[in-house]
């Protein structure tokens, strides 16, 4: 049938329910008829994919693999998304666990502008992982956010992020902020990536003034904008590197590797921040571990995304967070820092050298 | 404080550990950082709620009531989501129950554009329950389905909708669609209501050429293309009423009041598709009930919205469902006409008849 989409499904029922219902699931997707009603031979030829593969698991859960046409896609990323888990979303038994493209939908799919390596060369790191953290809390005034940033850059900070809930407040308009970030990193190897939110029209309105400030790459929240903006902003001639943030992701009954993992970078998210296992979110280091693997997976036709372990990543455990991520990483530490209090500067600049000196050792 | 947001979640936590964990929600949709690290009075002051009720419920669930000052949300439709469900979407003892915007939310979220008024001027139909279906299955070319919607308009159906799966496909493109819908209903009081699908800038341009062919309404996925963009359509001077449609909307861990009934209806839906109890989704009476009830919520800034239960409704059982869900609704029969085959004019014409029938009955 040409190209086809795989996608994999965990499904509840009971084991002599379980063909029909990986047959509804798989009408569900696409036709959202019974096959009697499928009239039209045109209609089976073109788009009815196949129940590929039915497999017991534990506890009445069944893996379903079935595989669609690409064509249903309409090589569309917002129609993917109705091909994935649009109906299906809806059914309480099912949990998208996987999905598998054919290469040749890399020519609708951007994946990410810069990667691993635009990334690398926009901060001037070229082989230890990279320090982030993130300005806050909402309530302050560019000036303030200005005074942090400039602390975060001096410290040695490679990347200073908003906060995904600084948004265009009267007390600290975006236009304000930005230039505070911005000016706060002028002249220093540090990278100001300021927060884009709002309906489609503010983001892009917010990215064009981003660009035309000096900004070098932008944070969104996929889930909040909408993941077929993320797609758009990453296919703009004149974009600009995305940082993506997980806000509204958890909701998914869905596996965080397949969206953080796999739709966040098909659709050009650069570096994807995530909960680290044992902070105040519930991943576990296992997820952890293969969202990293799937972000960086070797592809022929997308570029590999950073890994951004967050969530509450605990300082003093820096070098076991390194260790277990490994080079190509973000980590990004916000509260750890916050609670200096008037040492923000030095507890800043004790984490950027433990940082450097794990990553030394780890060469040598 | 000013004007503040009132949102509920469900919070799964020992009673013991139930006030650290509402104060830490509280925190984690805003500030993002501990009370302890809020040095500057003007943050507390600006942005940080409070919590305002903590009741014990069953089995170690508790209702958690936080109030936040309007200003978090930034007036913005996509940080509104951010403080509600962001980042404690990520967190999987939380489960949103209930928001309330105060009365001047209503200066920048649109409401219903038509709203039930609207759409029952838009068909002509005065008291009467409206009767929708739809166009499909994926597959069809441009010819097929508009002859689907001839006879779907000859039948006497007052809408008739793309499926929401009909994108931009090759076989199938969206400009041939529209104007083979349009042409079939012309001259006719059916409303054919197409599917806008992709990108944001894909979206608009295709609201565009729908209007300027002579659409009277469109549909869309805002959980697909994103909530923000809804915001965006219903606001556009020059925009048309929208239909939404559940697609990726069953993924929230959260009450489908929240996000059909309230937000959708909040962000600009004329009508809000869902699936009716008993059919191939699970939402049970009581979840319908109170859907339609919210989505027609009396309230002095936002439009009623039209109900449109749907999801494998009944043919057999319109009267019920119509007694169920009162004048003020739309019945979305697809699968119930389509199973006719070779009958689907005469099944349909039978299913407006007692449709009517059943409305007269209802006002005598």
């Amino acid at each position: 049938m040409g190209d086809a989409l795989r996608v994999t499904y965990l499904v509840r029922a009971a084991a002599r329910d379980i063909e029909a219902r990986a047959e509804s699931l798989l009408l569900e997707q696409t036709v959202e008829l019974p096959r009697s009603s499928l009239r039209e031979p045109a209609v089976v030829e073109r788009v009815l994919g196949q129940v590929e593969r039915v497999e017991a698991g534990s506890e009445g859960s069944h893996r379903v693999t079935v595989t669609h046409p690409l064509v249903t896609t309409a090589f569309d990323p917002a129609q993917l998304l109705n091909v994935l888990f649009g109906n299906s979303s809806l059914q309480p038994d099912v949990v998208l666990a996987d999905v598998e493209l054919p290469d040749s939908a890399f020519d609708w799919l951007p994946g990410p502008r810069a990667g691993v390596a635009g990334l690398r060369a926009l901060t001037g790191v070229r082989s230890r992982p990279l320090l982030a953290t993130a300005l806050k809390p909402m309530g302050l005034e560019p000036k303030q956010l200005g005074a942090l940033c400039r602390t975060f850059a001096a410290a040695g900070i490679d990347l200073v992020k908003d906060d995904h809930g600084l948004a265009d407040h009267p007390f600290c308009p975006f236009e304000a902020r930005l230039e505070a970030g911005l000016r706060a990193t002028e002249g220093t190897p540090t990278l100001y990536v300021p927060n884009l939110i709002g309906t489609p029209e503010r983001v892009l309105r917010q990215l064009e003034t981003a660009r035309a400030g000096g900004a070098k790459a932008v944070l969104i929240s996929p889930m909040i904008v909408g993941l077929p903006l993320l797609h758009q902003l990453a296919t703009l001639p004149d974009g600009l590197p995305i940082v993506a943030h997980p806000s509204l992701a958890g909701v998914l009954r869905a596996e965080s590797t397949v969206v953080l993992g796999k739709l966040f970078r098909w659709y050009g998210a650069d570096a994807v921040i995530f909960p680290h296992a044992g902070g105040r979110f519930t991943f576990d280091m296992e997820t952890c571990r293969a969202l990293a693997r799937t972000l960086r997976a070797p592809s022929s036709r997308a570029r590999p995304s950073f890994p951004v372990p967050a969530g509450g990543l605990d300082v003093d455990r820096v070098e076991e967070t390194l260790a277990f991520y490994g080079a190509d990483s973000i980590l990004l530490i916000g509260r750890g820092l916050y609670e200096a209090g008037e040492d923000l500067y030095e507890r800043t600049r004790a984490l950027v050298a433990r940082v450097a000196r794990a990553a030394s050792a780890e060469r040598a």
